[in-house]
C-alpha cells in the first residue's frame, strides 16, 4: 500500500515508517522537526540524540534496502498538506503530526496556541486533502485515551448508546480531557466526524494510550535507528520516566496520591495495532474508533513494577510522591474496553518483568546521556 | 457595568449594544467588519444599507445621548484582543464575533478554514486575556441550537445525566452538528469547557435558535439604526427569508419535505436573554448552558404563518418546496427544553400573526431593494 506516515519523525512516526517499509509497503514520510525544536526550547531533548530523517533513512535503506521516502514541510501549512496528497495520492495516511505533550500545551499563552493551531491546521488541511485529492484514503488518526478523561461510567470504543426519558439514540461517548493538547485531540475528532458525515471520507480514530519502550524490531538492527525517547517531564510518559529515574538513582516522581489509572502499550504495539487498522480499513462515511491500550495500570502499580525489577537487577529504587503539577483526579473509577483491535488479531505485548528489565538495560547503556533536572515537574497547571 | 461586545457590528451585536447603552451600561464595541465583507464578496449584502459602526454610534448619542464606545479590530488576532481586555477590565464580554453562516462555511475550503480560524481563534483569544486580565469577567458566549443536531432523545440544557452499565455521571450534552460553522460552535465549547474547569473562568453559553425580526426598541427611534437584516441564503435566517419572499411575491422555498424542527426566537427576545444572563451571572469555574429559543417550529409551520399573514394582507403568497442544499433529517423527532432563561424572568415575544404583519410591513418599505436571486440556495453541502 501507500502509506504517507504525517509526524514521521516522532517517537511513534519513525518506528512506524520503519515497519512498514520492511513489510514492504511505499512509505513516505512528511515532517518538519516541529517535535525537536520545541524540546530544543524547552531543555527537554531525548536521551539519546537521533540523526535527522535524512540520514536515517539512508542508513535504513543501507541496512535493509527497503526505501523511506523522505518530504520535509509543515503540514499545518494547507499548500503543503494539499499538494503531497495530491502528488502522492496515498491509499492511507498515518496522522501523528501533532504537538504531543500535555504539559507543552499547558505552559502559557503562546505553546497553547501553538498547539490548538497546529493540531486542528494539520487534521483540518488533511481532511480537505483527502476530500479533494483522495476521496477513498483511508485516514488513519492518532486520538488518545485522555480525550474520555476519568468517567464515572465505563469507557467504551468512542460511541455510546444513550436511553433518556424512555428514548434513545447512539453519540459519540462523552469527551473531557485533562490537558490543552488532550483537548485539541477532542476538537480533532468532533471535526473529522463532521466530515465523515458530511463528505463520506473514512476514518480510523486510534485513542491511545501512554506508549513505552524504547524499541522495535527494527531499531534493534542499530542503535541509531532508535525512537526518540523522552524521559523529561514535558515529552516523557510516565514509564519511560520512571525507568530512567531507576537507572539515574533519583526517586521515581508519583504525581499526587498515584491512583491515577490509565491504559498503557508497548511501542511494538502501537505498530502492531496501526498495522491492523490499516490492514482492515473500516468504508467510506464510517468513523472508527478503536481504544489502543493492553493494560490497565494506577501510576503507583508502574512504580511498584519498576521499583521491584529494578532492586532485582541490583538498583537501588526508591519512590517519592511530589505535588502534583496537574489537575486531575488522584482516585477514581476507571473500566476502560479494548476489544476492537484484538478482534483485529492484536497480540498484546504485556508489561512484564522480562520487558521492563529489558528496557532498563537498554537505559543503562546510556546511563551517562542522564540529565536529572530534567525529570521533575516544570509546568504547573495554573496558567498565566 | 462595564460591557465589551465583540462582533458588535452584527446582527444581534449592534442591537445589544445599543440596548445596554440605552439601559445605562458602559458599552464597547469590538468589530472588523468581517461580515460586511463576506456579505460583499459573496453577493450577499443585507436588505437595507448601514452606515458604518462610528457613523451609527454618532447619530445614536445625537438621539439619546448615550454614547457606544467603537473599536475597528479583528479579535482573532492576539495582540488586539488581549490589549483591549486588558486595557478595559470589562465585567462582561458579549461574544459575537464568529463567521455566523452555515452555508457559508461550507461553500469550501477556504471559507471553512476561515471559519474555523476565526471561531475558534476569537474564543481563544478571549479565554486567555480573561485568564489574564479580568479573571473574574463573565464571559457570554453565543452558541447555537445547531450544536445539538437532531438527536432521537428529548434535548436538555446543555448537560446530561448518563447512566451505564449501572453507574452515573453527568456529561456535556452530546452535540453533532449539520454545517462546519455549527461544528466551530461545538469546538467552542469544548475549548470554553476545558479552560473553565482548568482555570476557573465564568462562562454563559447560550445555544440560540435561528433569530427573526428587524427592528427593536431603540432602532425603533431611526430606520438608520436598524440592524442589517439579512434575507439571502447564505446569512439570512429562514423567518427573514420567508418574509422578504412574501414581499417580492416570489414562492417561499422549503427546503426539502419541510419537517425541520428548530427552536425560533424575535431579536428582542435575543437582547432580553443576553441581559438576564449579564445580570445573573455563574460563579467563577462555572460554565452554565442555556437553550435560547421561545418556541418551537417546523419550517412547514413557519411558511404556513407566513403564507396566511401574507394573504390577510392582500400578498399572494406561494409556498415551493425546493431540493435541499443541505445534508439534514427532513422529519425526525425534535424535543428541546428551555427553561433556564425562562426561571430568570423571560418574557417571549412569540410569532403572533400582529408580530409577522408588522416585520411585513417594515419590509414592504424596502420592497424595491429585494433582489430575488439573492434568496435562492446558492451554496450545495457537497463540497469541493
Amino acid at each position: 500500500m501507500k502509506v504517507l506516515v504525517l509526524g514521521g519523525d516522532g517517537y511513534l512516526g519513525w518506528p512506524t515508517a520503519m515497519s512498514f517499509a520492511s513489510k514492504g509497503h511505499d512509505v513516505v514520510v512528511l515532517d518538519n522537526y516541529l517535535r525537536r525544536n520545541m524540546a530544543r526550547e524547552t531543555n527537554s531533548e531525548a536521551l539519546i540524540h537521533s540523526q535527522n530523517l535524512d540520514e536515517r533513512a539512508e542508513l535504513f535503506f543501507a541496512m535493509t534496502g527497503k526505501r523511506i521516502e523522505i518530504i520535509i514541510g509543515d503540514c499545518s501549512r494547507d499548500r503543503i498538506m494539499l499538494e503531497a496528497v495530491q502528488k502522492l495520492t496515498p491509499d492511507v495516511v498515518i496522522h501523528y503530526a501533532e504537538q504531543p505533550s500535555g504539559p507543552y500545551s499547558m505552559r502559557g499563552f503562546d505553546e497553547a496556541k501553538l498547539t490548538l493551531d497546529n493540531n486542528l491546521g494539520v487534521t483540518f488541511n488533511l481532511i480537505w486533502a483527502v476530500i479533494k485529492y483522495a476521496p477513498n484514503c483511508h485516514i488513519i488518526k492518532l486520538g488518545t485515551m485522555g480525550e474520555y478523561g476519568t468517567p464515572n461510567i465505563d469507557i467504551e470504543e468512542g460511541w455510546i448508546e444513550v436511553t433518556h426519558n424512555g428514548r434513545n439514540d447512539k453519540f459519540l461517548y462523552p469527551r473531557q480531557a485533562g490537558s490543552l493538547y488532550h483537548t485539541t485531540k477532542v476538537l480533532d475528532t468532533d471535526l473529522l466526524w463532521f466530515y465523515v458525515r458530511s463528505y463520506g471520507i473514512r476514518v480510523t480514530d486510534l485513542m491511545q494510550g501512554p506508549v513505552y519502550g524504547l524499541s522495535t524490531e527494527e531499531s534493534d538492527l542499530d542503535d541509531r535507528l532508535l525512537p526518540n525517547f523522552h524521559y523529561d517531564d514535558i515529552f516523557g510518559t510516565v514509564v519511560n520516566r520512571f525507568l530512567v529515574q531507576a537507572v539515574a538513582d533519583v526517586p521515581l516522581t508519583v504525581y499526587g496520591k498515584g491512583g491515577q489509572t490509565r491504559g498503557y502499550l508497548n511501542l511494538r504495539d502501537t505498530l502492531q495495532c496501526v498495522e491492523l487498522a490499516m490492514l482492515n480499513p473500516p468504508k467510506n462515511g464510517e468513523l472508527r474508533i478503536f481504544n489502543q491500550f493492553t493494560e490497565l495500570f494506577s501510576v503507583n502499580e508502574l512504580a511498584a513494577k519498576i521499583q521491584y525489577v529494578g532492586n532485582t537487577m541490583g538498583l537501588n529504587v526508591k519512590i517519592d510522591k511530589v505535588s502534583n503539577p496537574r489537575k486531575e483526579a488522584e482516585e477514581h473509577y476507571y473500566n476502560a474496553k479494548r476489544d476492537g483491535l484484538i478482534e483485529l488479531g492484536l497480540s498484546p505485548t504485556l508489561l512484564t518483568d522480562d520487558v521492563i528489565s529489558s528496557m532498563i538495560e537498554k537505559v543503562l547503556l546510556y546511563k551517562n546521556l542522564i540529565n536529572i533536572p530534567k525529570i521533575l515537574p516544570r509546568v504547573r497547571w495554573s496558567g498565566k
